[in-house]
């Protein structure tokens, strides 16, 4: 059987990248799979990990005859990843990158690549709060859901390509705006990881309290599970979408606030509405997602 | 075999007191659980759920000859049931009750007990966000914690047999100071609660964002599980004990600001450092959480 793709080129071998390397080779996706890293040592780490058949320091060299390219580096190295290999790209090859923002992101690459490459923006909804190589797995895709952030100047070919480039590795495609992704975005995942960052400081900064770890519930390792993310992704992630961040971060200071204060007003029928009302919306959600 | 105990009452048949009476049946540690029951709907509800050998809608009658009394009907509601029921026990019965929160409520039971019963405050720390009997389930207690909160007032009879009740239903056991256990208890379980149901608010309250439930990632679910908790028991938690989850709420919200701050600034550096911090600790929770 024909392999899918004949070289894959994927700059940056993360969760992400690694993801999507083990992905291609295990499903038999691509005849070959070139991973492009930054460190020497982590050129071993991949192969260990199978992440990729070849790997190298080289990004120039890699991207030459590929017919996909995978941007898959931090959110704050994307665009002058995108500079330095444009050049060096056959005018067919589909490019896409995995940032978690996109916005400015997008706006950059289609100058970058207009008329060098097909390119449209992609953020692969996936990932766990475990970061590296080592802990890619090749069915980290699978059902998730990948937007495609197609603008007016984007190409249909680029968005038809990388639409059959997810679905191939499992996921489901949907469509939005880059500007409208953001606002999203800064709601349902960047807010929680920074309220989970911020939680684990209020529980835990403060060693002078006993913190008998046995006691440590469930309830609190859920809630802060994304916590353990790896904190320099993130700082990229919020500087980036910051303005939409900021806005979503003060919404939740003014809705812990509006909790607090029915509690100091000893107003029980107010504090009911308010944990009645999110109960709703969340198991409305959830039976949404079921139904799915 | 002889069995444990000849007649154990449990009031309140929703998670907890459901999980208590299935796990005392399944391991046939009692002869005899009754249930005690506020809806006459409720009791076939108990049956079917087989968390009881008979049901009541009788409290006064049930706990007549018992050895072991449980209160596990919300935080509200367990002083006033305590006092209703007090007259009727045997010297010899174990009470306690299963409250989220201890100081209060262990300061009155032990004036309603003294000289009726045996009476320690306990805090099993098991539970999922499903409320009710049919979400009861006989390894809700495996390797959980209980906590014990004796006060100089505590008969040593009452820790004892108490410890030992937790411990054959699966628990470990340790004591702490009612107002420490508060204490603690605000920050890593009631805070957790409280900013679930804020940050639902948060992401969801405005419906005017078209939010594609596809697009909600595990981030969202996880950090916000705890959200479909039910509301009316977590009003009265976080009401008794307020003074703390005031306290920890508002610490919370000094983190989110910090964070909010350092990105308004554009200081990447102190934003590193808060996340990094927070990764720091949680992930040392966890550790210390697997050596056991």
């Amino acid at each position: 059987m024909k392999k899918k793709f004949k070289k894959v080129v994927i700059v940056g071998m993360g969760l992400i990248g690694g993801s999507i390397g083990k992905t291609l080779l295990k499903k038999g996706f691509a005849e070959e799979v070139v991973a492009v890293v930054r460190r020497e040592s982590a050129i071993d780490e991949v192969m260990q990990a199978c992440g990729a058949t070849s790997v190298t320091l080289n990004g120039i060299e890699a991207v030459k005859g590929a017919d996909v390219l995978i941007l898959a580096v931090p959110v704050g190295t994307i665009v002058p990843k995108a500079i330095e290999l444009a050049p060096f790209l056959s005018k067919g090859c589909l490019v896409t990158d995995v940032g978690s923002t996109k916005g400015k992101i997008v706006e950059k690459l289609e100058k970058v690549f207009e008329e060098k490459a097909l390119f449209v923006g992609s953020h692969p909804m996936a990932g766990t709060e475990k970061g590296g190589v080592f802990a890619a797995r090749e069915d980290l895709f699978d059902k998730a859901v990948c937007i495609l952030t197609p603008t007016p100047m984007t190409s249909p070919e680029a968005v038809t390509k990388a639409g059959a480039f997810w679905n191939m590795i499992g996921m489901e495609v949907i469509e939005l705006e880059p500007v409208n992704h953001d606002k999203i975005l800064a709601r349902i995942s960047h807010l929680p990881h920074l309220a989970a960052y911020a939680l684990v400081r209020a529980v835990a900064v403060d060693t002078n309290t006993n913190m008998n770890s046995n006691l440590v519930a469930g309830g609190f390792l859920g809630t802060t599970r994304i916590a353990s993310s790896p904190p320099n992704l993130w700082v990229d992630i919020f500087f980036d979408n910051s303005k939409e961040v900021i806005a979503s971060g003060k919404r939740f200071i003014s809705e812990m606030e509006n909790i607090i204060k029915a509690l100091e007003e000893k107003d029980d029928k107010e504090l009911l509405k308010l944990l009645e009302e999110s109960k709703v919306y969340r198991d409305a959600i959830v039976k949404r997602l079921k139904r799915g």
